[in-house]
């Protein structure tokens, strides 16, 4: 993998992530694809809206259909049909959000799983594994990620595990043998640290201790708020490796890629615009728009004026299927909040090669109404 | 509307229905958008896949969201998006197998809902009126449809009931005021008698009295066996009239097609290939596939052959998607099943036009296999 800077513009950075599956302009913000495909979207549309890379989700992946069968159906590019970069996560956020019954120990993360109770151990070397078998562009270093309303003590605790995990998940991505692994997959670290300025900067220093082809912050998107979310976006931006893609994990609305963008961040991924789509809300730059609000009933406008799979549907439309229950409604919000992100990050990355992103940013922060910032948050 | 006959082979048919949104080659499949959407299949996805038509159901759309209110956003192309010839059913059939409490009179029938209960009236002259709203360019006479195990004395009298409706819903049809009505709608009577070969006939001449532009076959695909259907369509063949489309209302499955195609059908709708889908079966040459079948779980092959939106997919991926309650694998499904309806009728005109029709219907027959015909009829 090769990650090439093309501009900057303040702390805002356009660059090229090149793959073994291709290239993604960034900033980039990755449709997840949990179980392989996009919820509600077919390839082809993801494809139609230009979207450039997608993140599969190694817990769940993993009991279903699991990573061997996978592997023997060609493995995950071949297996969803998507031909571009991927990346899997490490599984390790899924266990702590999903899973039942976790021991933690430094040896890994025994836990029952959330499907049939199954008792099952992710340790750095299984999600490793694991996420060859998957055989994705980028795979992420398994870590701890603590609450977010952890004592100081325990986020400490947090960093000294990932530390520790982030040794072996190299040693297990170097380890010859099979496909896959540091020859064909760029691993990446995670910086950990909780709301703490100084335990963020130490989990950095872990993580760069060693050449990793990139870096992750993690722990964010949690459950803190929008402010202390930027808080740490702030102490970070001055001293996060300027050479290689920094990608912030499970963020977010499309007012914090603005201010993560803000801030230097390349790559992005989240649940929300499938997630919220399905539950019949539309992104724009006024901010989410509730279709299912009785206002919207005869309302005979498209949701917005750029071209989409819903642009040539009103707002009434929509509002019917919605409230009828037609799955056909969450998909089509689904591909345009898709189409919409996508389309964000095409705008941020012209503001920022163009020398124009604080005028950008503050024109999107001005126009941008969220009724209930809190609720979009936190749903990583 | 005109209906053009193109070449016939045998009783088999090619033409061309052309009506004010266009033209469309017969035979001629009809995808089934009950609330307006094609469930789980958007516009653009069935424009892709070439379909030629769809049907709107009269008593949903009356429901939710309302006839008025879909004119008021501009009618049912404009409001569902679908730029292509479209018919509207009578609204008869839902409610005499979806509404409760019906109490059928020469005046219409008088039932509860089957969303809130809340008690409506539906008569030919609101049934044309509500059509007249919704704005397709083919319209349904409302009539009555006997169960399939109704006695003889039960038809005749359906027959004496559809016959009156005919006339009331063509003086709804041919009245002036407002948009739609017999200027820009054509209106197709609807056939009944039952099992009986005199009843039918009957019911078609009652029906023939009046010169309309195409016809339809009703009261099949409602619980009778696949012998009695071909038997009613062997009867009629010889009488229908040949300058007009004959419409089989609610049939079929692919062999059900490729049998009434060969007696002389030129018109289908049928929620076979969507609700199929949905159940995770796929249809091909060789008879419905059942994916969600242990012997897929590794199958590294796609469905069939030919091109579609699934064609890039594993059997696998299918299954998975499937066993794990993903929607996609329905919608998936649902798109392979339209577009193989859509390729079929397009291989049997094909097959018309160069005189083969014979040789397709007889390789078609002996390589569709069945597991459980009576599972897939009755499904109108």
């Amino acid at each position: 993998m090769r990650f090439s800077l093309i501009a900057s513009d303040g702390l805002a950075r356009a660059g090229l992530l090149t793959t073994p599956h291709g290239s993604v302009p960034t900033p980039a913000f990755m449709a997840v694809a949990t179980l392989g495909g996009l919820k509600g979207v077919t390839v082809q549309q993801a494809e139609e809206i230009g979207q450039g890379i997608v993140l599969g989700n190694t817990y769940h992946l993993a009991l279903r259909p699991g990573a061997e069968r996978v592997r023997r159906l060609g493995g995950l590019h071949r297996f969803t049909g998507w031909r571009g970069p991927m990346l899997t996560d490490s599984g390790g956020y899924q266990v702590f959000s999903l899973a039942r019954n976790r021991t933690i120990s430094d040896a890994g993360v025994r836990f029952r799983n959330h499907l049939d109770g199954g008792e099952l151990m992710l340790t750095p070397e299984e999600s490793l594994r694991i996420q060859r078998l998957l055989g994705a562009d980028i795979v992420m270093a398994f870590d701890e990620c603590p609450p977010h309303d952890a004592d100081r003590a325990a986020v400490e605790a947090c960093n000294r595990r990932t530390a520790a995990w982030l040794e072996r998940s190299i040693a297990a991505w170097r380890a010859p043998g099979g496909i896959g692994g540091a020859a064909e997959q760029a691993l990446y670290p995670i910086v950990q640290g909780g709301l703490h300025r100084d335990l963020r900067e130490a989990s950095l220093a872990d993580a760069m201790r060693h050449d990793l082809p990139g870096i992750a912050l993690g722990g964010l998107a949690v459950g803190e708020s929008f402010a202390e979310r930027i808080q740490v976006l702030d102490w970070m931006a001055p001293v996060l490796p300027a050479d290689r893609p920094r990608y912030l994990m499970g963020v977010g609305t499309p007012l914090d890629l603005v201010e993560a963008v803000a801030r230097g961040i390349d790559q992005f991924d989240c649940v929300l615009p499938t997630r919220m789509g399905r539950h019949g809300i539309a992104y724009t730059d006024n901010g989410p728009m509730r279709l299912k609000r009785a206002e919207y009933a005869e309302d005979a406008a498209p949701i917005d004026a750029t071209p989409s799979a819903a642009s040539r549907l009103s707002r009434g439309y929509l509002h019917h299927l919605l409230k009828a229950g037609e799955h056909l409604g969450g998909q089509l919000l689904s591909l345009h909040n898709l189409g919409y992100y996508r389309r964000l990050m095409a705008r941020m990355r012209c503001a920022i090669r163009s020398g124009r992103f604080s005028v950008f940013a503050e024109q999107f922060r001005s126009g941008y109404r969220n009724d209930s910032p809190e609720e979009m948050a936190g749903d990583g």
